[in-house]
């Protein structure tokens, strides 16, 4: 039993981790082979108390007083920047970076465990650090070592902070019509011209300077996503000694009012109108998008990962008050005089804890699961196995993002349920939880966007291979499951799953071929759903057989309690999410037209 | 087409009214006898001018401005109270009250699309009118001819407000664990002592006092349910010519602080505590959980209302969006110098659209059918026709709060999933919709207290009649749709889809026969999402089959796109919702135990 209101279970993170995914072998890598689990749990520990004594005591307080423009400058409560310092002392900006640049060198399937704890604890001011290290990330594959020198070393130690500076107000979605504009400024750099919009710890006080990773066009460039250019662009000016100095030309216009998430600034900037703006183009010029695209889908990982969190956080907020609220009397019982059942004892109370526990246990274990195959993809010795890593995270990728997202604000939408009034009120955090996950389904590509990418480019991409390589982990899952006598019939289950989602994605393929791209897209948002059920039942179903290994080995006690929780579960996944796959799936093969042929004079 | 972001389609109303519901039909009724559709068409546009000028300018200055404690007093913006004051001016807190008390003598109907606008356009400054509604219809029912001369009068004049006040710290859900006491003065009256919690419109500068209808325990009184007697209490003593005087023992002990529905105050009460508390008994001693129902069951059906109008307004904000916001290509199109596209030309916008079309529309004319229950129950002369429509009543009304509100919700996430980045910020109104809109699957008896109350009682009532009216009803409709060539497939879908409902019901009243209480409400949740389907479809159904003679009769232009736009509500319903059902049945009928089963140690 967990009954304490921690963010995260770390017992089921350790069971992740090592039971399931088995992280301890990734010190097999060269790059690892100063870790194991001892290093590993030494990370895992000192995230677990950060996050705790520093991030989650003022995850209300930054919701209540949202960062605000002051004489022209942004102020955010203290205990945002000192949270931060801690995560910078503490060596978390560098988690995974090289030791040679003062980083642990952790896998990223590890930096991602630790960093899960600071998403449940307190999402806005995490942000600050998940923008940092993703843009800190693309500077490493694609930066000049000058560049790195001046940006990606204090990015790592904490001292400044990055954005991604895509959007513009008339560019959300559609990157294709950026227009910021990049014309050379005759001494080797750029000038940068334009507007950016929505960009996240795009201005605050928090950091020496703040690194943009921007994208403009250069004058004269082809038009659409090709003529994009990435651009390096400080807020402040570095002198020789790489000293943050002047103001550069980007110039707060204003700061967004969002629902939630409020603890991160988001803000309206000005490029190059007050003052110029100056930038460093970053590799070659017409490549902006692809570079990009290494940190976008990082993004998108970990975006998933902060909305599996959030559900996370509300469901052991949920679980602590259904086991100590008194309520009710279970169904059928007629005495008036008996002391009220706590709420867990109602059987629907427990229905909602279960959606939580599958979507937040599965959602975490999903994502490290994600994370583990950018370790393969970079470090494996064997480039067949890097290729299969990439080619399985291309297609997990949007399933990550905009499955995650979606369920885990379902699941949050339980957590107010089970409070009854009381979630409603902002006495308790779980409203805040639901408010700030409905960002996700928003924010790096929305889950339209992920849909659209899934069913119009991933399943047929690499001629299949990259369903091919997902259809064979789930079909391996499947087998183990056949030997197992508890679970043999969901093995069958998920191995029919299987079959019709294959089914489902030729004939996807087979629509766009006859009746044009519109056809194969219009059901996209239920692709993407009939695929999520099936990933989360796969998902569960081998961290039901981990389970199902130690109670045969033996566990006992709370051990047997815990492993029983996995068992029940995927149970609920397998009763309750599994089976919608029928509907939707005779849907998209009938290549449903409804939305495709309702005319806009309709609506 | 219908572009302005008014919150209501006016031609949907009267479609609704007078295409589908035959509201003139109600002026066969002598009580009506005055009324027609010219009275009705006056009452509906005094509406829709009020709500939209009095009513939408403050919705999101009321959500930014919540009420607050100042020197021990309420304080609320002062455009509250010219909004209330205008609504009580034109009447409608007697919109359908008799003629001999000032009121308008209006069917219930037509109130309530009256209301339907108020709902749509700033539901927290509403709050205060509807419970003021729903006190004064109870009095109106049990209320002695002296009380109602002194309570019941000023109310539907506006003077006094209501509410209802049920909940306690210890007791929300489970009204038999009610602690406040009374007893007798010795004067003839009552003294009442306790707490009251989640008491919305329990105190406010808005009205010259405000009437609670409180439930306390007459010393003595058995335990649970039975024991609880209905009390009047004002929070100003009157005197003789009924004027409200002194404070009376009710005293404001916080403001409780919500995400959402923040214009209406929401009170934790001390009752007797500071001083005494007097209270007049309603009726008879132990009949106060009846009594209290009667304006409950109201209160549900409007509770199901209010969810579709915060969906209507949804709805049509994010279509008038999406008909102006230029983003992105329809897929397919490789031009990037094409201009883009506006958002409804992507098909995925248009699925969010229709998402939000059939839930909104569809539910307003599902509340409407309900409404018509009320007058036919209260007004017909064939007390048959009288029973029927309280047993439909009675079976529909969980489905109508409930499955709305779930519903509701999920239309509103998409009136935000259209918007973008944009829908996420407080400079539009459709997060502030999603947040209030998260108070309707809570109050007035949460979702998981409706399911249980349709899967455990309503479907069994009567030995089956309350649900043999609906499904005759729902058949009638689908035989209907057999005789129209372009609806005859959904008639059968329908028809099939209501043999599904009443086996799965049958069922589940035999787990509650053979395994107990517990067994047959453990999946009650699925239950009502599969009725809410059902009920959906054959209120889309019956939409269709009106718009559909209407495109027959020859209607042209606008006209014929308005009818079309309800064929296509019914086609995405029986094309997305509908085909969930058999999933569902699938394991309801199964008995499906996974959350009896899964036990307290394991989460």
């Amino acid at each position: 039993m967990s009954r304490t209101a921690a963010p995260l279970n770390e017992r089921d993170l350790a069971f992740a981790l090592y039971e399931v995914l088995e992280a301890e072998d990734l010190a097999r890598y060269p790059r690892f082979r100063e870790h194991g689990r001892e290093t590993f749990d030494a990370a895992l520990a000192t995230a677990a108390k950060l996050a705790q004594e520093k991030f989650a005591p003022h995850n209300r307080k930054a919701d209540l007083n949202e960062p605000k423009l002051v004489d022209g400058r942004v102020e955010i409560i203290p205990e945002v920047k000192q949270a931060l310092d801690a995560f910078a002392e503490a060596g978390f900006f560098a988690a995974h970076a090289d030791f040679e640049r003062g980083g642990m060198q952790l896998p990223w399937t590890v930096a991602q465990a630790c960093y899960a704890w600071f998403q449940a604890a307190n999402i806005g001011t995490f942000a600050y650090g998940f923008l940092t290290v993703a843009a800190a990330n693309l500077l490493d594959v694609f930066a000049s070592d000058d560049q790195k020198r001046r940006f990606l070393q204090p990015m790592l130690e904490g001292r400044f902070f990055g954005t991604m500076a895509l959007s513009e107000p008339q560019a959300g979605s559609s990157l294709g019509d950026i227009r910021t504009l990049a014309e050379e400024d005759g001494a080797g750099g750029w000038l940068l011209k334009g507007s950016k919009m929505w960009i996240s710890g795009g201005e605050h006080p928090l950091s020496e300077t703040i690194v943009h990773l921007m994208l403009a066009r250069i004058r004269g460039a082809a038009p659409g996503v090709k003529g994009l250019s990435l651009f390096i662009v400080p807020n402040h000016l570095l002198d020789e000694a790489g000293r943050p100095g002047a103001r550069n030309g980007v110039t707060l216009a204003g700061l967004n009012h969002k629902m939630g998430y409020r603890g991160t600034t988001n803000t309206v900037l000005d490029i190059g109108g007050d003052r110029p703006c100056r930038a460093e183009l970053l590799g070659e010029p017409g490549k902006g998008l692809a570079y990009m695209f290494h940190m976008m889908n990082e993004a998108r990982t970990i975006v998933g990962m902060s909305a599996a969190m959030l559900a996370y956080a509300g469901y052991r907020q949920s679980l602590a008050y259904a086991a100590e609220r008194r309520q009710g009397r279970p169904a059928g019982a007629k005495n008036p005089d008996a002391p009220p059942a706590r709420l867990i004892e109602h059987a629907d109370v427990r229905r909602m804890l279960l959606l939580q526990k599958s979507v937040a246990e599965g959602g975490l274990l999903l994502a490290l699961y994600a994370a583990r195959l950018v370790d393969v993809k970079n470090e494996d010795p064997d480039p067949a196995a890097r290729e299969e890593a990439h080619l399985l995270l291309e297609i997990l990728t949007p399933i990550v993002k905009a499955y995650l997202s979606e369920r885990s604000l379902e699941a949050n939408d339980a957590a107010i349920q089970i409070h009854g009034g009381y979630g409603y009120t902002r006495d308790f955090p779980v409203e805040q939880y639901w408010r700030d996950n409905r960002l996700n389904p928003i924010h790096e590509g929305t889950n339209g966007i992920q849909a659209m990418d899934l069913a119009g480019r991933k399943i047929a991409m690499a001629d299949g291979a990259a369903l091919d390589i997902l259809s064979r982990r789930i079909a391996e899952t499947a087998e183990a499951a056949a030997g197992d006598a508890d679970l043999a019939a969901d093995g069958a289950a998920l191995s029919a799953a299987l079959d019709r989602l294959r089914r489902t994605a030729a004939r996807l393929i087979e629509i766009g071929r006859t009746d044009g791209p519109e056809a194969q897209l219009a059901n996209a948002s239920d692709f993407m759903e009939m695929a999520g059920h099936v990933v989360l039942a796969w998902i569960s179903l081998k961290a039901a057989l981990a389970a199902n290994r130690a109670l045969t080995a033996g566990a006992t006690g709370d051990e047997a309690d815990f492993y029983r929780g996995k068992l029940a579960s995927r149970r609920y996944v397998f009763a309750t999410d599994l089976p919608k796959i029928a509907a939707l799936a005779d849907r998209i093969e009938a290549g449903d037209r409804t939305a495709l042929e309702t005319q806009e004079a309709w609506f």
